[in-house]
């Protein structure tokens, strides 16, 4: 289905050549400041045509907001947001009416549904992102004002073969958008931004991974059996398109023995028993390459690396995970 | 909260050292063949006490059926199902109600609940997962009625440093259960064995990753959006205990270039656009070690690795994922 | 929450004096023929102003549909429309900012939210009911075929104390809406809309009570516990803002022991054991008069009475109803 | 399905003549007192055999804790409970194999899961009601740690022709348990009592209605719009076997105009905007005559008239959604 959370919760729709994508936020509390320019600039974190490493589709993305603020404030009703596809060009798609794209899941889309929509990929398309990162960005603005400590960031940490070397200090958001690549190593933010433009000349592709770290999460956030906050974010994460896997702590120290594995609390991730445990928060979530190569990606005008422009959703979909669960934690006034 | 899935629902209760271990599946369609040895035997796949690779701890899980089936078919009513705690043993814990195990969520719990059941860590112990493994036996029992062809299994393939080799074919779960440590190819198992028992010994304990496959997936399984199907199985699988990672598809192979990536069907795990798209579904869990060490492993009975036990839990979460679905699936009409 | 049902769920959105109300309709499945002209005579019908009876609020109601459809059908993804409120008059409401209105839910909201919207009532007014008429209008779309032979329709029965004789056969809803006060039956309708003339000239209001019948609902629908179809009716439809009451059967019929009542099947309203029984489905909506009198009425154009409007409110959360259950009974493959 | 409440969730499961009936509920916070007495009490108020007036089936309902509960509070996690069927004699019902019968849903139960339970109705039962009762325990023993001055009671207002007059006071619990027909109006219950064991003598039986109040219910409990305070009542309390009807305020007042309609507080029976507006909760329930006669009546050991029994599972019932409601009010921190 199309919503996601339980109490705070995100429901989308739009096709990428639909007339429109939107979301609405229904459970966010009232009172919490969300001017207009607050979504907006969210938005544009995660807008195609940034730099030269992206897709040149350019969609202006201007957000209309239908309901749920008043006045620069939430209502306690569902917030309804829309972004018009202005640059939706169907005619490119309509040679992809009858085949279908390789690497791409238009087959299967047609066995399910019984028919592919052939406006760019309608529901699976990258574009539908864009109602997570509103849904993200009031989901951000709720925790801003009731947990101001907490500071919610994600950084390119691999594209292909370029590795970056292990952060000394938690890069602000500002550190990471420095670089088209969001990466915020300057050196590697380099080396990956020639590989990323060689490819896209070439009509190639890479994959690779994102870091994930929230600071200030309190102490408990998640439900001991099926909603553990790991559960909870590895579902939310997974659930965006390219993702192909999302792991805590260091694979390679499952390598060594519990003795010398447990000596580090960073091992946890800052979580334990299914819960926030009051550390810091951190995982990796692993993207592999996109799919439309060559001529196809030319006309289609897609991301030759999806990784600097996925950094937003990434910590849309996390920032949705930590507001649900901290309202579902505010739910149970447990006693002693 | 304590229920996973949306048409096909498990709901599991019960603390390690309470009364008893539960599980109510809702959802099963009427007339399922149910026999209470095929519950049980699920459950024996899972007991502590099968080698001497494991916990001593002597539960015999005799399971016992409340609701749900008459005759040895279901009746399209919630089956209930418990598991008496025989072995429970909460002196050996008594000690523990003042001092919190090292890299237990012991501290987390108690801040989150005002309080911490002092008797062998209550809802976050690995005995919680019987429940699972009745649920997920329920959804295999559906699943082999309606979709005859379907194989899910899942393997060891890494315990600390020892890796086994890529296999030539898919393994029966008879041939996974040949070894104690459920690795199907002998000679890594032999060497998994042995690094496990020096674990015991020293009170050491040792993390690893499984394999997970299944073949017979019907295609179109999964909703593409927040629903994906790999979004649920990693919700589904990041929900126990000690994992720690769910991956799809090669890491490795994640250096290499879209051009070079996208040549091999088996990178996508058998799900394109968020849906099971016929292919075998292939994906990777991670464990880290269990955190019970030294003198306290020895006295609370726990295991130096968690992965041979860990094989029926990760199916039968799988199982759950497959039979909801597959539930959904066959809601929704759609015509061409 | 502003989400309605389980499998075919409408998520609503919209505050009566804002931009504009919406409507996502979820889990509608593919292949659905769902022309613009369908949703918009829905609107139609519900729409302010069609005849002398009705609050003058001149809202034109064009529907946009923004996602989900496509060439006219349903694509198996969320169907979003909206209706601007081009007719909002916020400065009507200015002098209501400080002062709460008799008879209205003015102070509740504004003790829960901590505010109250000063412009028209928020989400509890009368005009959130347009986003369920959409959501209806789907649901019969899809239901249509489906169940080609399945008949809904609701008629006004009493308006204060005018009450309508039995009618001899199920009314079309052209024969009800050939009406202004839509009850079927001439004289009655001639004599409630006198009374509703003289209550809008002295600014006085009236209640009354609605029927609605369902001919060709399949055998079974509902579930036999929580989710009884009288169940998920009487809760769908007391969530209509001056709903007082939903009844099956013939109250004055409880008066008359069981001997003598089980000798109609009609007294079961098509519901046995919580499941549809394949014979006509009837029950009662009973609604109290609108609370907005005298000059306020006249200044915030409201209606002396809702029964007419409410007609295809009604329909439309029993056709929610009744998509639900069907598509959740279509999951189940029950074997005998 | 089988769960009610999104927070504060009941799940139950249990044929009538299975093995056991039983619940488990889960989100009630943890540190509740709940000692075992209480939750037997409950019990004892709904059980068979009390007096002359209901079924002789004699069920000891001895209930046992399988989780949730530590040393006489609430830990946090899920609280399963189960009662054996010790009473259950398939045999009388081995005769019913083949026969459907008169007033039950027998033959919609059939069609719908492909075969019917002889034993005594499987879910359709009243007995199914036992594990409501064990949820509405749990329910009224938070909220009575946390809104000590809540006050929940149903009581019978009618018996077929005979209605208990308007109240001055709202009755205790004591004082509606203190008649077998639970009418706290001692002239009228004496006349109701009379009526019932006729009625029980001669195979017939009767229906009528409950008056359900609440005091001390803080304002602002339930959700403007699907999630109305009334309608989670209506849909809790239609989901009872026997109920027909559920209303608010006095039926007969909708004949009165507007103007004279909302003089009276008690009109919105203490909700308003489907929010709790803090005056009396006030709402009617209706019950039908049960459908067993004559001499299958007295064969299956069914109840003349349900209302007496009745009470309790309606106060669960409401108990349930109060909790509910109260949870999901406390996740939301709205400011002004």
């Amino acid at each position: 289905m199309n919503t996601f959370g339980e109490l705070f919760r995100l429901t989308t729709f739009g096709e990428s050549h639909g007339p429109a994508m939107g979301a609405v936020v229904d459970g966010c509390p009232s009172g919490v400041a969300l001017p207009l320019e607050r979504l907006q600039a969210a938005l544009d974190r995660r807008r195609p045509g940034q730099s030269s490493l992206t897709t040149p589709r350019a969609e202006p993305d201007q957000l209309e907001l239908l309901s749920g603020v008043y006045e620069g404030r939430t209502l306690g009703t569902p917030i309804a947001a829309l972004v018009r596809n202005v640059a939706a060009r169907s005619s490119d798609y309509d040679k992809l009416r009858s085949e279908d794209r390789p690497g791409h899941a238009d087959r299967v889309w047609r066995e399910r549904y019984g028919h592919r929509d052939p406006r760019g990929g309608g529901r699976t398309s990258g574009r539908e992102t864009l109602s997570r990162v509103i849904g993200g960005a009031v989901a951000e603005a709720m925790l801003a004002e009731h947990l101001p400590e907490l500071r919610l960031v994600a950084w390119t940490t691999q594209v292909g073969p370029v590795h970056a070397p292990e952060l000394s200090a938690l890069p602000s958001r500002a550190e990471v958008d420095a670089h088209p690549t969001r990466c915020p190593h300057a050196e590697t933010a380099a080396e990956m931004a020639a590989l990323i433009s060689r490819a896209r000349e070439s009509g190639d592709s890479w994959g690779g991974a994102l870091e994930l770290a929230a600071l200030g999460v309190p102490t408990g956030l998640g439900e001991p059996v099926f909603g553990k906050l790991k559960a909870l974010l590895a579902g939310g994460l997974a659930g965006i398109g390219a993702v192909t896997g999302v792991t805590w702590g260091d694979l390679d120290a499952l390598e060594k023995p519990g003795r010398e594995f447990h000596t580090r609390a960073s091992v946890y991730g800052g979580i334990q028993g299914g819960l926030s445990n009051g550390e810091p928060l951190r995982l990796r979530v692993w993207f592999k390459p996109p799919a439309t190569l060559g001529e196809h990606a030319l006309n289609g005008r897609h991301d030759p690396c999806i990784l600097p422009r996925a950094v937003p959703v990434i910590e849309a979909m996390a920032a949705l995970v930590l507001a649900d669960t901290w309202l579902l934690q505010r739910a149970r006034p447990h006693r002693k």
